[in-house]
């Protein structure tokens, strides 16, 4: 099936578009009431993500409002811990839980790296059923957690502060928490390969939790995984983005990555200039800028807009996940401004 | 009185020290068993604040056990909203809540600057009573919330995720938030300085949540307010602590403060190499290194000193609070390393 649009696939290449692409992080989401809709059907978020039928449902809804140059995936980062036995569980308002978190070597040899085609086979299914849904509209982005932010949840058992038992561990028992990071980095190099293979057509790693971390530990204990999944995903781009992750920019442009994802606090202009010859960039707009007005929201577009400047490379977004209270509404506004605004910079085409 | 201890102070200055001088921040805090018995008496955290003979024997139990180089005023950030009249309450494991909180100009315009002699007597009178008691043991700093700090609690009504309010406000009312940050500028002023009046002989100003702006509007909503406070506290030195504000140092640096606080993300080593020569840095050990086994405490330590290397102008604290859990025995592992192994980076003196 013939792509009707590849601006974003051609942004992450740095070939010349004629308007710069656009996609929200967490696109499908608690914003749309159409998505709080099916929610209602889906009787929790993890039942939603692990029906094909109702995550295809929800990844394209987005794309029936807006004009949005690409579709994600809708999924959790924690399906391979999940698969991997350790029991995942959502209450509202309190984030992820595990029922069986890893808290030691034995724990952690005993995981097996799951095959995406069995306990992961309703991911592929949904990425499937997507792709045959999208008909080439836009391209689909399939993602993952990276090893890191993986570890974080599984040691801590849930959301945490104060990273105590994951840092407790990584600092006690370096070599332990390097088994385990072997292990999911394994684990998601197979996944997304697999994601690939049924139909993604770029993958992203999210690496929520990389921000935590010392230099040291960072470059040690996230990126030097997040190197070897670059370096195992064969057939797609591949988008690393650490959450207040500016510090290693550079590091991560070596990875052999294609895209790096920003989060907002560094202008992109600025990021650009330290590592925009080798990689393309994805954002960074602050997701809060959506609450203001539609006036705001333009003048926050051209200013990130002209801080990137003429060529090529830039895919728009927002610098985290779209917030659930945002107005429908101020997305279309977001969306058309990045097109209306971005053709002039792009006069290559 | 002499003081009979001045590492702290003259680290500061970047003046020549035997030992590098250490403390941590909320040293005064949940992980020491004498805090909580004293918790027991006092009936919630702003009894502990607002009582000054209880705030000053919990500021004073850290100094019993451990060789500490300063003491800090045990009080809360939110002292000054308080006074402002927006009734702070906190809820066990809930964090901080304003009764009354601001949520547009006609709110802003009614707030006025406390007297810090008045409804924040009991600060002025806890710092009195540490500073007598301590009897020139070591010095006694002060603080306060930064202005952009304060004004995120007060418009948020507590803790947020995803800031939303306050960033909506300062988006679409850009010159309300102003006005805002412009009366807490004020105040905060007026009560460092009351602070020194009293006794402080250091001030701190903390902007936890400085890091969640875009560069250009922390330089605009943040730091500008906080170079303000620099220019008009007098008598004492002004330690500046953006947390996630890696990113501007350079800035921070410049506003004139004696020093500027660490989270623990950069090596030590390059913030020297970037504004080590303007000012003394204090950091900046990951808090989470204390779940750690005594060795790998002492390794860390040398680490960072290593990092900083010889030369004055390093006060070692953590790059965030400690945390309730940690083992109080770990913490005078980490205190005495620091002394230990910081005399051979001072033979200046």
């Amino acid at each position: 099936m013939m792509l009707k649009n590849d601006r974003f696939l051609r942004a992450l290449q740095c070939q010349p578009v004629d308007k710069t692409p656009v996609w929200m992080m967490r696109q499908a989401g608690r914003y749309l009431p159409e998505y709080r809709e099916t929610r209602k059907r889906g009787k929790n978020f993890m039942t939603l993500c692990q029906t094909p039928e109702l995550a295809c449902e929800v990844t394209l809804q987005p794309l029936a409002r807006y004009p949005l140059d690409a579709a994600i995936l809708f999924s959790d980062i924690l399906t391979i811990p999940d698969a991997m036995g350790l029991g995942l569980s959502f209450t509202e308002g309190e984030g992820p839980r595990f029922e069986r978190p890893v808290r030691n070597l034995a724990d952690i040899k005993n995981l097996a790296v799951p095959d995406p085609n069995d306990s992961l086979r309703y991911v592929m299914d949904a990425v499937s059923l997507i792709r045959q849904e999208l008909a080439g509209k836009v391209p689909l982005i399939g993602f993952s957690g990276s090893p890191w932010t993986l570890a974080t949840y599984m040691v801590e058992g849930g959301t945490t502060k104060t990273f105590s038992r994951v840092k407790g561990l990584m600092f006690d028992q370096p070599q332990a928490m390097h088994t385990l990071l072997d292990t999911l980095a394994k684990a998601v190099i197979i996944y997304l390969n697999a994601q690939i293979a049924a139909g993604a057509q770029a993958v992203m790693v999210f690496d929520t939790w990389g921000g935590i971390l010392t230099t040291r530990d960072y470059l040690d204990f996230s990126l030097s995984y997040m190197r070897r999944i670059v370096e195992g995903v064969k057939g797609a781009p591949v988008i690393l983005f650490t959450k207040d992750g500016n510090e290693w920019l550079e590091e991560i442009a070596s990875t052999g990555c294609n895209a790096v994802g920003l989060d907002w606090k560094l202008p992109i202009g600025s990021a650009r200039a330290r590592i925009g010859d080798k990689v393309a960039l994805q954002g960074n707009m602050d997701p809060c800028v959506l609450y203001a007005s539609p006036e705001c929201i333009r003048q926050e577009v051209a200013t990130i807009l002209k801080s990137f400047g003429n060529g090529e490379g830039h895919i728009f977004n927002l610098g985290h996940g779209i917030h659930p209270q945002v107005n429908p509404e101020h997305v279309a506004v977001f969306i058309d401004a990045v097109h209306e605004l971005s053709g002039d910079y792009h006069k290559g085409k």
